[in-house]
């Protein structure tokens, strides 16, 4: 075959996200298929920046990870995800996976779903495909599923779907539309034991799951009303409850998962009496012990204070709501 | 009337219990009976020494703990029972009640199931009743669901029945069956803001609830054989799965109860750690922060140690398995 591509390489930054309704069990494990639609924002502050080039030369794929040769199950979920675009743009070249995240990997800040966003675009425009963002949302959610919510920007929702065509996410509310950020309280900068993909697989085992999954509608249509209205009392009790609905499926999975650390029990134990004084803050914790304090900016300051004196964390990171993904450099 | 009681003062002592499959919600909550059925052994180091006494000369029921006088709720509800034995004893004379216990109360270390067992019993006999086992703990459920479970000794299983008759505790093992012993990590021996009782009667706001009772019957059968074959691993998963389904279910209500603390988590995540290391030792955790490390005899004295190395607490109580609620002293 000949190498007859326009750009072969193209640069994109894709912001990893938190979830407010939580994703956790999967309908379809190969395709990522949700058991439950979800909500979430992209943190404008934390990015992954990937560069993808096909070239004829190359033997092999290969995956450069903040400067480092990764191999193994990465390099294998990244080829996946490329041979998915090679698929599509009919291509049989190799390409060069170079990333760069500016927060700690694998500790629940959701760094495979910005990996995933920024690879979808960037492998998808290398490949000469010009993917609009549905389509672009569906190739994401292939590599890690709730990388399909970093593709647009603002407040996001993950509609499950039944098909891969099916199952993507919207915006539907701009970055500006309510001004909180996440104030992240990273207490663990080292990868957790058990990956959220690993949990997703044993989600159902959880004698709790298809209830929480039945109840999962009633969950989102309060946090879409919450973030339409603007109203923070409704938005901390929707998304406090459906952060404990995960973590109750994982701790009482098998094997049971329990993400939860000392420090982040202080902090949950901590929050619902700073709300009481009248600050707006609420948390919410993925697949790890870091907590996301989710609240209102004039707040965030002072919710920083507090937090340093009931937990000693590693790092406290503050973000506002980030925009899409998007391309930065292509040739 | 005319006082005819020959007995009318009886002193007995009851044992708290730890419940290694937990009672949560109550199908009616007026008659305490409960959802699902329950597993529990008595703790032989705990107890409540109640004393009741009938005189025609009282004006009124009064309660003294722990040389403590007590009105309010405690009082209220501490005369409901005897009106109970009152009207099976047709009865119209006043009660003192005096209680000791000799551990801290309201912490979710079952004080009120050691109080209310003894209760029931001092009480049927100071007013001249002779209850058989199943009748004692039927009235002591009325007082305090689990206290039922008080009422017999060893491993005693609550079955949940369907009315006031069929609502009680028996024992289906003795105390020296399986030398286990239970290492009550102590972390805070202050109140509950929320008791047991008024959390019951919200448990079925979780969304999660339904589906705990509806697996309650796998659960019990679980340990049930667990026990009786006096298999520790089964025993371990079982009783770590149930403690974190109740939790579950808190931590999912309207309001949320978080029963857990800092130390609570750490030592949650410490356990499994220590398992693999050889020891036979689980977690379980009522309706408080406090930690109960069911564990062989052989093992406690290292777990002991090994607590001391991820937690705080302000005590550590090692209790064996204990027998009937019983009568020291009628008169």
């Amino acid at each position: 075959m000949t190498f007859t591509l326009e750009i072969h390489s193209a640069t994109t930054i894709a912001h990893p996200n938190i979830a407010l309704i939580k994703y956790w069990g999967n309908r379809d494990d190969t395709l990522n298929l949700p058991a439950n639609g979800s909500i979430s924002f992209n943190l404008a502050a934390l990015e992954a920046r990937t560069n993808v080039t096909f070239n004829l030369d190359f033997p092999a794929d290969q995956l450069v990870i903040n400067q480092e040769p990764a191999g193994g199950l990465a390099l294998a979920r990244v080829s996946a995800m490329l041979d998915l675009v090679r698929a599509m743009a009919k291509l049989n070249v190799h390409a060069l996976v170079e990333s760069t995240l500016n927060f700690p990997i694998g500790t629940g800040i959701a760094s495979s779903a910005a990996g995933f966003a920024a690879l979808a675009l960037a492998a998808s425009r290398a490949a000469g495909l010009d993917l609009n963002d549905k389509k672009l949302s569906c190739l994401a959610r292939r590599g890690s599923g709730s990388a399909c919510r970093s593709i647009p920007g603002g407040f996001v929702e993950w509609l499950p779907g039944i098909s891969d065509e099916t199952s993507y996410a919207v915006s539907f509310a701009a970055p500006d539309h309510w001004d909180l950020v996440d104030v992240i309280v990273v207490l663990q900068n080292q990868p957790k034991k058990t990956g959220s993909r690993e949990g997703h697989t044993i989600a159902f085992t959880s004698p709790l799951q298809e209830a929480r999954v039945a109840d999962a509608p009633r969950r989102l249509q309060a946090c879409r009303d919450a973030i339409r209205w603007k109203d923070f009392g409704a938005l901390a009790e929707i998304i406090e409850l459906d952060s404990n609905m995960m973590h109750a499926v994982m701790m009482t999975s098998s094997p049971p998962l329990q993400y939860w650390e000392a420090g982040s029990i202080a902090l949950m134990q901590a929050v619902p009496g700073w709300r009481s004084e009248g600050l707006q803050v609420a948390y919410t914790l993925d697949a790890g012990p870091n907590v996301h304090l989710i609240c209102a900016r004039k707040d965030a300051e002072m919710v920083r204070e507090k937090v340093l004196e009931v937990s000693t964390p590693v790092d406290i990171i503050v973000s506002g709501i980030g925009g899409p993904a998007r391309i930065v450099r292509s040739v």
